[in-house]
């Protein structure tokens, strides 16, 4: 299992992929805006990992919610597995508390699931089956 | 530039490694106290990527910090790079506020230096020389 990508909460997405354009050298691959997540996210390229830049439109969504709670920055860690549903059931059966129940789509096009944080470690954690 | 490694700051080392062991099938490849920075260190590889966690040992540490602050949870994202002075330069050059204006030496043994999490968009950001 390897670390997939790493999820960060910005509040101007433009500046931010500048910045990790023109300073840390990843390359942008992919912007969508989701409505019905009220959130505009970009995908960069940092070698074999991404980074997920997720910028709230509504400030009721889950990312908007987020920032105003705590800023922007980190939000999430997401680890790639070959069987999402297996994962899950690895994940149910040490006893944590999955958000996604059953796997859903992701932006990157692929099933995923979140696990609470409140059962690792303070740590939001999605898993992305590819 | 790729992501070398996610810092996690964690309350019970022991729990955390068996949990990313466990769960996400990371492997342990060193663990090291640093008395100095009042913490203790375990690195955890997962695919081309680590997990470095770490477990405050005194709560005035800056990793005792964080977690009396925030709780345990996600704490840097670190890049790799080939030249860490060149890297901090074109940081500086960004604009960007240096934790570390010099490069020292990181508990993986290589020259690093943090970002100031004010100036990257809420992300404590550290470079890794490799």
């Amino acid at each position: 299992m390897r670390i997939h990508h790493v999820g960060i909460a910005v509040s101007d997405l433009d500046a931010s992929i500048a910045m990790y354009r023109d300073v840390f050298h990843a390359e942008l691959t992919h912007r969508v805006a989701s409505p019905s997540e009220g959130q505009e996210t970009a995908l960069m390229s940092a070698g074999g990992t991404e980074l997920e830049l997720m910028m709230p439109t509504r400030e009721d969504s889950p990312v908007g919610k987020f920032v105003a709670k705590r800023g922007p920055g980190m939000h999430h860690v997401a680890f790639a597995v070959p069987d999402i549903r297996k994962a899950l059931a690895e994940a149910r059966a040490a006893g944590m508390q999955l958000v996604d129940e059953e796997p859903r789509t992701g932006v990157h096009g692929s099933p995923i699931a979140f696990i609470h944080p409140k059962s690792a470690g303070g740590v939001l954690t999605e898993l992305v089956e590819e």
